[in-house]
């Protein structure tokens, strides 16, 4: 019954939905609803069509539509430890549990694996792709990946479109994206392929580069129309950020920022850098901005080196839309990197468009959603970490400090 | 069955919703929809007690169920220059617009205006109440505000629950809280009184001080009961912050922050911010938080003067409920205060909760939630401000840069 | 004639010592010599009376002019661990060494000394002293602490002029002014008494509190004539910061900040540090100043959470007179400390000057000048302590770099 | 008779030197002689051969020994507007002062400059040089910059030894630089050729790159004998920084930090600054550095968006010897730039050496040492320029703070 009060009520307005809520749980992640009614005679105007229905983040769990067959795995090359435990991955996914294994060609062509014999069997059960030969981004139903931080953002770059879950083991020492342990692989597995496990939906930048349309003069650029693009502008998805920098140039950038088409600020310095929640305790937190959890819906612009001492970082929504010009009056060029990847020049009339992408990477959650992320801020940034100690400042152990 | 139904309803709407959404506007201010389904099998499993319905903050827009009557007026005390304007605006309220006009006591008694024998005409038909003696907090329709954003957290402070729109006039200069120019009052304030007005919801937190309970061998906090609070709690809505700090002492505070009842960190500094988004351009950025536009929902905690190189701030989801309690190795108390009132003391046992609040303050915009921001930063904080020119290393005036 | 003779003699002087120099040592801290000649034809009009001496403080060595006698002993007190230490200490000095050993007079009266009878002989042969009521500044050879870097703050203070020389001790862990490990106490004790041990002179500031005589309207402030203080004000010296703050007060605090007389700028905000290179690793530090090190003859000026976002710490030449008072239009008072101690109320008219002492701290190292001050900072403030890991954004480690 | 006694006193000890100093003047800018004696029976070895005699920088004016006859001038290129008084004082300088001037060849032949028949008398007694063919340095009796900060950088890299006085004037805004106003260069001209003009000795740092003969095993770094550097090495000096920092390449850079041959930490970021005091106010303070009044004999040591969140930057005195490496297990290289010039690769094996040098920049000065640094830091960084106004939090303007 109660549902059936609930659809009407979507229909006709939010009380009875607010209260059918506050009677099952005390908060949901992004706050309460906030009261649309102020004071004895005044409310929100009613919209019907800019209402979203969108599902508490804390309360988001994996399930599978159909058992998971097909696993990618992505493995940190150049790292001769990685290598057993990579074997032992492997051959516990297609002897245990029969699932086909996808391998990038050069990790499976690899001189210590094609040496061990012994590994030969698995080997040859592995399916194999290169990178910008072979799409499977539609094929994919879990990534699994082995090694750093980096090992996700190259499965992000794989998947432009519909990201499949991915559980990432760090073998060292936690990453920010990896939390899981590797000793104790198997029984992870195998719960995330029961299916209810916590995830994190970490949101990604859609970037688009528009090559030589850009004319100031409009000032109020409009935002192009939806899936009209011109054929002159390259696209990517990114999980941490994009940056804008002087490259290899000495000189300072100059670039102009605009939000929905509006001119909001000029960067000089050595760049700036956009990012997601997820990315502000990357390349961001090196640049001074605050860390931002990955469940608020925000985007992080954090300038680098910048030559006004005022110029702190800002957080605006995660809706808005960004725009990131040359300034008309700067000399010199700029640089632009997606996840530190593909560097490529910005000229005079060239656009970096950017908002959030609805194609967020789920990311599986060792612990839960808040739990990883303070255990991952300690062990990967020392966030205040400290010696115990009373300050020199405060004379506390003095020997007057009893009267 | 009522589940079924359910679920297929929120497929069909969630589909058909999105494909309204994207025909009409580009983007909701809290992001696009995520997908939910990840790669060929994976999915979000559908929990339908916990969907929230929001309606999009860029298009909220005030109304009116009946026209305002009663309009609550605070003026800035102590400030000469606000007398004439504060007169001229009464006799606008009530001549013109024939309007309640309701003023502190106190400052209808102020000498300088009584002794105005043009104005006791006026003075006569204005409601008048006494702060802590007398509660308009149901009755007032609108809230006009005159001088600095002081007046708006005083505005906030009167209204503990529900809270009327917000109308704020700078005399001198730009206020983050007070956008309007009282050079055009009139014209402003017909408009508001039309309706269809822009608004932003100023989130705010809501907090208890609880005396004496709680107990770090507990560890895991259970958040109390909804609505069934002890007497022994002291409950306040903030709209900047509270500050835990060290008070009168000159020793170091010590305080432990709690997450959803769970240890986060010790703080061992001059204290620690907990605030709004609106906050995070106040006493927060001071102590050297990141700024957050008010439209992200989601609290910042800022140490303040922490003894750790590495304590940077940090910005968690607004559903989150913090807790602060004194550390059990601290030798000293600390002293809480809310928006910079209401200072007292915190001992051993007693327990700060805080979360979001689902009183917002409505505050109207001059133009839009956006332009008035970013207007603010430049203006208050002249963020990003600078002289126009080369950086010094840059070389790039000297002469030999034709080359 | 004799300026002739000391004209000639400078200029010879200067070139011989400069030739000795070179012909020895690489560089002195300060710096080589600046050559005085620019070009062929411009140089430093010479002016004998403002040359000054000093000897390089890296080649800075302890000597005796008489073997020491007398030894205060301070240790931090409330802390039982401490209590073997110091015992033991108390008697390696008195018995083994013959020497003559001061400790407060509260220190020797704690319960858990006197209940011990096997120290009772030892204890009896101490000379006791209290803060406050007995002078010892003037018949202490050596100073030895025990704890804490509070017992070096101690020590300072209670030696207003000259301060012999002091060693110190810690426990747990490193302090920045306690480099010696109590385990092999008896050796490091008597390589000090052979002489030619490093020390660091680590500067104080010398404050004083004038009250009640400033007026702005002079705006270019006399700096008082030498030794002819009025009898109105206080003096002190301090080895850290003097801090001006709003003390208990919840307002901002508004002081004026003079340079050498004149009017350098207006703090508003919490407050503001005055620290030597010593205090910069400490309250400094926690307020966002970089570090300097204890041989760099400079005064850090550092804001408390200031109002404005361009309030970066300066740091200014040693020998510079700075002024605060607080500013003609604040409307509430501040409050000074020194060395977190002796907190006293500043009013209109009341002014605190502050300039480097004569009467440094002399602190014997445990390695050196520089091995110390390093060693301290990555173990009291974990300065640049880290995770060796590639940033996540550098993408390093993923499969596509080789590439 | 005084004298006498001062070079005797040189000889004996210092003590009477400090007396005599003290019945002179209130401080040196260095500070006042700290006292040598520590209670009453320490004191600092004396070392004869470690005495430093350096004149007060507070005290340093200019003279000359004979009029001075060449003068270089030095104008901002590509900008329109210096082009008249660029004219204006070349006509002043050659007709009025009768003075040989010496102008950039490019400059003099600038189509602008070339096709102003008024001014071809004048052109043709300019003597032209080219930068890199023809060397000036030794017969250059003073400098006048015309411009911006950059050419007072560019005038530096022309004297890699003795330096002439350096006249800097602005047209539009005030430079850190170049503080005298062009309006009334006449005037100012005349002043400076009268001597005893004010001027600020700017330190520089020699830094020499040594390739391929550091091996980390030594660990401890032999300086070089001084004088018998090997031929593969390049020398230059720098007036606002050396900065390392990883070049075009987009992966972190990983460099070793060595003082006086021991390893002090390693910077994992975008890199390292290694600053004078006037450069702090450049890059260094983009970068988050304090800002150094420039006569404090200190180096500051300042990472680029470091990896560590505890990383801060740091001040060590101007003697030290720094050195730069890349890492061991750096896997890229990084690059050099001087005063953001003459950018070059550093590769495995070579080695950045830096330290203070005995050629500083005499920059004569508008007012004095002080008010023309505050000044600049007001107009060139708005350092703490703000609104006038009390926070939001400090709820002093609201209604009830009467009570």
């Amino acid at each position: 019954v109660c549902v059936c009060v609930f659809l009407l009520s979507i229909n006709k307005d939010l009380i009875s939905v607010q209260y059918l809520y506050y009677s099952r749980r005390a908060h949901f992640l992004h706050g309460p609803y906030p009261t649309t009614h102020f004071g004895p005679k005044a409310c929100v105007l009613p919209n019907p069509t800019s209402v979203m229905h969108i599902q508490d983040p804390a309360s988001q769990r994996l399930t599978w539509s159909k058992p998971p067959l097909n696993v990618l795995v992505i493995r940190k090359v150049r790292d001769e430890g990685l290598l057993e435990p990579f074997k032992e991955l492997c051959r516990f996914l297609v002897e245990e549990k029969r699932l086909m294994v996808f391998v990038e060609k050069k990790v499976v062509d690899d001189v210590a694996l094609t040496a061990d014999e012994t590994f030969s069997s698995i080997r040859k059960q592995l399916c194999t792709f290169r990178e910008g030969f072979d799409d499977i981004s539609d094929c994919i139903d879990l990534i699994i990946c082995l090694g750093g931080d980096g090992t996700l953002l190259y499965a992000s770059s794989l998947f432009q479109g519909s990201v499949p879950p991915v559980m990432a083991f760090h073998l060292g020492s936690l990453g920010f994206l990896t939390p899981f342990k590797f000793e104790s692989y198997k029984t992870e597995v195998d719960k995330v392929f029961e299916g209810n496990a916590a995830i994190v939906l970490r949101s990604r930048l859609k970037v688009k580069v528009v090559k030589g349309l850009f004319q100031r003069s409009e000032q109020l650029f409009k935002p192009e129309e939806n899936g009209t693009g011109p054929p002159n502008h390259i696209g990517t998805e990114v999980l941490n950020e994009v940056v804008v920098d002087r490259g290899p140039s000495s000189y300072l950038s100059n670039v102009d920022l605009y939000l929905d088409g509006r001119l909001i600020t000029s960067v000089q310095g050595d760049g700036v850098i956009v990012s997601t929640p997820t990315g502000s305790t990357a390349y961001a937190a090196a640049a001074g901005a605050s860390m931002i959890h990955p469940n608020v819906p925000a985007i992080m612009v954090t300038p680098i080196c910048p030559h006004s001492l005022s110029f702190r970082p800002i957080v605006v929504p995660a809706g808005v839309e960004l725009m990131i010009t040359l300034s008309p009056d700067a000399r010199n060029t700029a640089w632009v990197s997606f996840d530190g990847r593909k560097r490529q020049e910005i000229q005079h009339g060239d656009s970096i468009k950017i908002t959030t992408s609805c194609y967020p990477v789920p990311s599986l959650c060792c612990h839960d959603l808040v739990y990883d992320w303070f255990d991952s801020l300690a062990q990967c940034l020392h966030w205040n970490v400290r010696k115990k100690q009373t300050r020199l400042t405060d004379g506390s152990d003095s020997s007057d400090t009893e009267n």
